[in-house]
């Protein structure tokens, strides 16, 4: 399996936030970093997701916003 | 500087491949790791961006898709 | 500090609006237009927003659609 | 006719580039701020778009970056 | 009227589920296929949505993934 | 396998048309309707893309964008 995107990122699902449509998935990445992923609620159950899931962040090369501080 | 996003990855330039009008931007990021991000080309001159450079790359959690594989 | 994205607009913040798990952030940019930025409660906490800041509201170009009535 | 998205703002066409596939319409926007759009150069050929011309720039709200320097 | 977008899909609402602060709106398009679109509760609110309108659904191109299973 | 995402659409491979660094994939789907799918040339390669190929093209709802006409 195969995905047209360039950031491909292996993540444990950490925690799992609802509100009333949306919810926020807490994942840890390598070297311990955090990322988070906003979706449904209906994608998570479609997911069927749980702590200590293993999933891949996809992430679009456009979607991603370089800052120089 | 806060930016009001929930994915803030240090990361390091390493490879800049320019299109006609658009331009790709290669990263590590810790664990060596690899991320990549598309911006116009006028951006990367913005930021004066060369390898070897620090930056931070910002990724909204919306445009992060999971996948169970 | 420099931004890799082509749209960059200084903002005062006028309203601040929560649901379960996102926020969406009203703003006042010049000519007395109005803009919105929908983000996690999270992000704004860490943000600090109230109403009166001033932020900086960036849209990659990617983001922008053009209709023509 | 309405657009389900919450920033909505006139723009006139006053550059387009193009690149290989790609192309990047600058726009002028009320109190002289600049905007820029990418999309397909097949879309701006839909669009039929040359300078001088009145469009309404889209951005879903979710897309909006808010920073505070 | 005309977009500068790559997907114009003819879809007809078939049902629209609140969150807090979003909402999702359920999607018919040709050949009994579904879509789903989520925007905020107030840009539902403007568009006067309600089950049985017809809508355009538009998506850039650069906002569709693909896949090989 | 499963997506995270509430678009999902099984499609086929019509057309390919490189430019500098970005690349357009031409889709078919059901009802002989038209999708098309924008990213960079390095993922058309990875996915190893060619006319005629099964694909399926993945679309977060908070990127598909209502109009009412």
């Amino acid at each position: 399996m195969k995905y047209g995107a360039r950031n491909q990122i292996d993540a444990k699902v950490t925690g799992i936030q609802k509100g009333g449509l949306m919810c926020k998935v807490k994942l840890e990445i390598p070297a311990n970093s955090i990322m988070n992923s906003v979706m449904t609620i209906e994608s998570v159950e479609d997911l069927g997701l749980k702590e200590g899931d293993q999933v891949k962040a996809i992430v679009k090369a456009i979607n991603v916003l370089l800052v120089r501080e």
